[in-house]
């Protein structure tokens, strides 16, 4: 691993978590010199500067965007396409760009469409799977991303250059980093992301059409049930956004999801016992292979 | 509250996490003198007495029974009928017995097929609901019950001081006891803990079915999908025991699942972008007012 090269300037846009933690780690590791935020509410900028996340907070984007080394877009994914048209014209020739959402797909054709060739060999799409229970620039920690994986997406016009120095700062903040193309990445975190969350909504709202008073059903929920729901608790602007984004991979995997449950369902009616205690143990099985497998 | 009264002879049958964390509970409280233990495993039994759980290990049910006050059962509720016929000749005509089967609908129906109607008025129907990630009597602990809810279900026949007697010994364990019927018990399961096992098992079920190579999937789930999979960890014999046991109010709620997932679903389709989001901020709410609650 060849060591990351500096930055001067590096601009986070949306700093948040995602945002405020990258920026939190690539200080600590060194490879950082000057740290300016765009973003929407006053509030929050004021306390990434307060909690020295940020150095300075930009008024607009011809500012932010002078003399940048690398541009972050850590907002809420479904605004991607606003702030690269945004952005776009105050691009420096050698401004690198990356991004941290959920769907990479959209955030491609996004930049297709609004980042002139010269940007777009500069911009490397991203996702950090780190967790997300907490959110705003005081969640936002050094080591969030240490053992993390974080995925890249070039695309066809991507400079290899620039994947190799967007990689090289995620590892400097502890990330695993993988490549794949975009609608691999929209498909794995279909089936192992969203579709989750979608049951862990979908749970949610059948309990609330089940009865009149969900809490008293809701009494003697257990730990298990908890877990299973935390999901449920994201936020719902950002889960449209995704769903949106992610519409088609996302819908063949509720359809898959139907037919296994389904399945499961004729079991149950024909009381297989043997092939019930089969589905279940094999279920368990891949579950206990891959908490090994992540040791 | 009156204080319970203490017990000379407990008999735990299936001397695991359920059966000892009671046992550690009852003796800590100060409300027994003598406990005998009766299981399958001698390895375990024995560890069982190493640890101080049990005083004794009972070699056969007629002996275990003798002076008994009260014979609590833990071991899995797909084994319920059978045991109590095995022990319906030995009870004492006062010896109280509850269980903790996360099914009560069967156990009533077990009860009324093989005990006397004198055992009858004496059994008290239970289901404790604490956590069950491991298993085994290493795994018992003195306030696995604190804080925790204990459902009883009496039923017709079933004494009320027999009631108020069980209820005094799970309140010394610091549980939390409801009432109610054996119905009302196995609908309320079936949608805050039955239904959520099926949906996690049948999501492993679905990675496992849609590539060659679900590790390459899995390889990038992040703690989310480690939450909501949780209980997709839990035994198949006992989750195939439970889901015959409580079938139909089961099969009511994964239908009712499968109608409010397809209701998503259309959404998505017709891209109904206000709608998804009030959907998943009505299931963001519920679960937060159910947290709050919890407090």
């Amino acid at each position: 691993m060849t060591t990351a090269t500096a930055l001067n300037k590096l601009v986070v846009i949306g700093v948040g978590l995602i945002g405020g933690s990258f920026a939190l780690a690539l200080r600590k590791a060194g490879l950082v010199k000057h740290i300016t935020g765009l973003g929407r509410s006053p509030g929050n900028m004021q306390r990434a500067v307060e909690l020295g996340v940020i150095d300075e907070i930009a008024t607009d984007a011809a500012t932010a965007m002078h003399n940048a080394d690398l541009v972050f877009l850590a907002m809420p994914v479904g605004q991607t396409a606003a702030i690269l048209e945004h952005i776009a014209p105050y691009l420096h020739a050698n401004t690198l760009i990356t991004d941290a959402g959920s769907t990479k797909r959209d955030v491609v054709a996004a930049a297709r469409h609004y980042l002139s060739m010269q940007s777009r060999h500069h911009f490397v799409p991203g996702h950090p799977i780190a967790g997300a229970e907490h959110s705003g620039v005081q969640a936002a920690q050094t080591d969030l991303y240490n053992n993390k994986h974080v995925i890249l997406t070039p695309f066809q016009e991507t400079d290899g250059k620039a994947v190799e120095r967007i990689r090289r700062l995620w590892q400097a903040c502890g990330a695993n980093v993988s490549l794949m193309p975009a609608d691999e990445h929209d498909r794995v975190l279909a089936a192992t992301s969203h579709l989750p969350h979608i049951l862990a909504f979908t749970l949610m709202n059948q309990l609330q059409h089940s009865t009149n008073q969900p809490e008293s059903l809701l009494r003697f929920a257990g730990s298990g049930f908890r877990d299973f729901t935390r999901i449920a608790s994201s936020s719902p602007e950002m889960w449209r956004d995704i769903c949106l984004a992610n519409r088609e991979a996302l819908l063949e995997q509720i359809e898959a999801y139907q037919r296994e449950l389904n399945d499961l369902k004729v079991l149950l009616q024909k009381q297989d016992s043997d092939a019930l205690k089969q589905s279940f143990s094999r279920a368990r099985n891949l579950r206990e292979d891959w908490l090994k497998n992540q040791d």
